[in-house]
């Protein structure tokens, strides 16, 4: 009975998103750094891969710009074999180059750009034909804030409200929170006696500050992450020092099903990162599965945690030693479902695929009215 | 009398110019890694400044598009105020599209560019109206072929007859060897007790080579260069254990000053680099002071050095200590006077002038026919 109503919901849901909707043929293009989805880390490329897929799945034809080590179901064309931080080639901007003259080459197939590039993008945008929708998914530094007040042309589409305010006079559309498919991070009310920090291991990310956190609290503490070749020294120097393989473990970069079994089994996620933060993607991936996030608060955070309700947001590490006292008053259900309501991949590409169609709408006005 | 010959010539030689060559409006691309002239390390930036003066001298007008760090006798116009190698920007190539947007602004003022960023420029020449002139730099790495093949709108400047081997396919359109200001490298007939090694400090760059190479012949070695950030720990533990403070010495970057003082003072130039120069700037800048160079006979080393004439080309180490014993059969003076026959910045913008003006006129010829 219930999967009879669950294909009913499903059809009347499809009907309505094919009356609102119409079909379009949709140009992803990625950063070729990364395959996407990513092997391990890589926030921008799963998101990615989420959005084109469900996509796909709603009718549209995707195509993907990536690197060749990329596996959608979209439409891949593959511009470099490897990723390029796999690739370790002398000149990967000519890569990079190489993507934006197969844009060219193939733009006017598509109803809509959607890029991922950002500031590499912005130069060429003016002689694109389709519309085109930037997500920012990068900090607004200095440097790209100046560069994208030129680009009135450009869709941008900011991840968080917070950094949509860093961006006075950027031509930015519409506020759109990044969203994961909630199946693929299963509810765990029950987790293991650890905290967790998972992220790329670089000096920002506020790596120092969780172990020293977890050693205050007398916790245990799980790291997971990539080392970037630049940061190996900061890690064997600075780091590891402090790991001692008991209270505090470090184990190695997680791919998709180790990543989530580690949130699964975490008892907080520790996120004390300086830099404001756009969006935060571990965050909701870490709710997902019922786990609460201790974070600064900063930048993106207080969008992403309901304070004392889904994790806390403090100040410093003392405040985040002291909050994992109250850790047990957390429901983790309320975590979960603080997902679901707010940051599912359906609610993201609802807002996406309207913007595209009234984009293009636009669009096919003007060139009607010329 | 001698000064009334030499002023007579010079306005000969202005005629002559004056009469082959109208008078053109050039825009030079620089990178914006480093200013224009480099403070210590920076071939290509070096290169930048001696035509911008050179073109300047024989009454052109040149607009430099470059860091704001640059100091130049071109019209500067600056895209970020710090060079970006110096300024440690999250997003450094926001700046470089800066300098693309800038470009599309004032494009047409001119009657050619000349751009020496090569593969950031590519894709972006398909949308430039003057006709454009890259200098290939860099190696000829295989992704930077494949880029370049695709654009055979560009005219592409060989550095070195090797180098133009490398790249079949690719529409260059001329070999033009770097010319230095000789007058910059006064000629020193008799050098200290000392080898010098002068470059960037970069596994590629054959430093270690170069101390081993001093340890077998029992000399004296000199070295000066830039340590970049990311090679400060292979410096640290790779090179420094080996670098006892007398027989070898480090003597940290040096300005301009400082290196050709160092070139007129050495013995020798050890230049046992592995990986195919396109040219090797250094190598020039060395005989033009009188000191001979030995290196490893590949990439463009067989043109730039007379082997046994104004220095030695080898194999290996061990051939590298053996020619040392033969140094004192060079004659500095050969040395000097190979780099005035072949390697003046007169004769390198003699060629890139004929060659602007050869396609600013296929240019207007092909205009008018439209």
């Amino acid at each position: 009975m219930a999967l009879f109503f669950k294909i009913c919901y499903n059809y009347i849901v499809f009907l309505a998103i094919y009356q609102a909707n119409k079909f379009m043929k949709i140009l992803q293009l990625a950063p070729l750094w990364i395959p996407v989805p990513p092997y391990t880390y890589g926030g921008t490329e799963l998101v990615i891969s989420w959005l084109s897929d469900e996509l796909i799945k709603r009718g549209h034809e995707v195509t993907l710009l990536a690197s060749g080590d990329s596996e959608t179901s979209a439409k891949l064309i593959p511009i470099w074999q490897k990723s390029l931080w796999r690739a370790h080639l002398s000149a990967p901007h000519a890569v990079l180059s190489l993507m934006y003259e197969k844009l060219f080459e193939i733009q006017e197939e598509f109803d809509i750009i959607h890029d991922h590039c950002e500031w590499y993008t912005s130069p060429y945008s003016k002689f694109l034909k389709p519309p085109i929708v930037t997500t920012l998914h990068h900090p607004l530094t200095e440097e790209a804030t100046i560069l994208y007040k030129k680009f009135p042309n450009v869709n941008f589409i900011a991840i968080s409200k917070n950094q949509r305010k860093q961006g006075p006079g950027i031509n930015i559309v519409k506020t759109i929170y990044h969203g994961l498919p909630i199946e693929r991070y299963p509810f765990n009310p029950k987790p293991e006696d650890y905290l967790l920090w998972l992220s790329k291991i670089t000096p920002q990310k506020g790596l120092a500050e969780a172990i020293e956190v977890a050693k205050i609290a007398g916790e245990r503490l799980i790291i997971s992450g990539i080392i970037p070749e630049e940061y190996q020294d900061y890690f064997e120097y600075r780091l590891k020092p402090l790991i001692d393989g008991e209270q505090i473990q470090f184990v190695g970069a997680s791919d998709f099903e180790k990543k989530v079994s580690l949130f699964q089994g975490a008892k907080a996620l520790l996120y004390p990162i300086r830099r404001p933060e756009p969006f935060g993607l571990v965050v909701i991936e870490a709710m997902a599965c019922g786990t609460p996030v201790i974070a600064y608060k900063e930048g993106s955070m207080p969008e992403l945690i309901k304070d004392g309700k889904t994790g806390f947001l403090v100040n410093n590490k003392e405040e985040m030693a002291n909050a994992l006292k109250r850790i047990s008053q957390i429901n983790r259900l309320t975590c979960h479902r603080h997902v679901v309501k707010k940051f599912t991949v359906e609610k993201m590409v609802n807002k996406y695929e309207a913007l595209y169609n009234k984009l293009i709408k636009k669009y096919k006005k003007n060139a009607k009215k010329t």
